[in-house]
């Protein structure tokens, strides 16, 4: 069994409100925040034997195809159960 | 200048109908996909020139106060950046 937790960004230079009120809020409860970037994750369990590297192109193929939108958002994949 | 990856996920047993949807959808896909949980993501700039642990508290903080909801959520901190 193999878990891969997918990070999933948006791009330098797309607008972020979530991230920029966030940070307005933390600002305004009195913390010394200079930015703040929101972003999503995935933990995704695949249910075969896969090995490492098989999770890895599967992932991304995932990600290509429906959990990142590449115009706007950039993904990072890591496994953390082999 | 310190920062923070927070990650915000569902506790175990809280209803995370997107990672359930998501999981249906790579399965129409045809991948064969266990299970997928979804969650959020923060990454917080710190603008002074704090240290690791107090930055740790620091943002241990603004998860508490702002960020995420103790009654269903879970929240990981990693600092990326010393």
């Amino acid at each position: 069994m193999a878990v891969a937790q997918v990070i999933i960004e948006l791009k330098k230079g797309i607008t972020d409100p979530e991230g920029t009120n966030t940070k307005k809020a933390l600002n305004l409860l009195g913390w010394d925040v200079r930015g703040v970037k929101s972003g999503k994750i995935f933990e995704i369990e695949l249910s075969q034997d896969v090995s490492e590297e098989q999770a890895m192109v599967q992932v991304e193929a995932m990600c290509k195809r429906l959990l990142a939108n590449p115009v706007i958002q950039t993904y990072e994949i890591r496994m953390i159960e082999g």
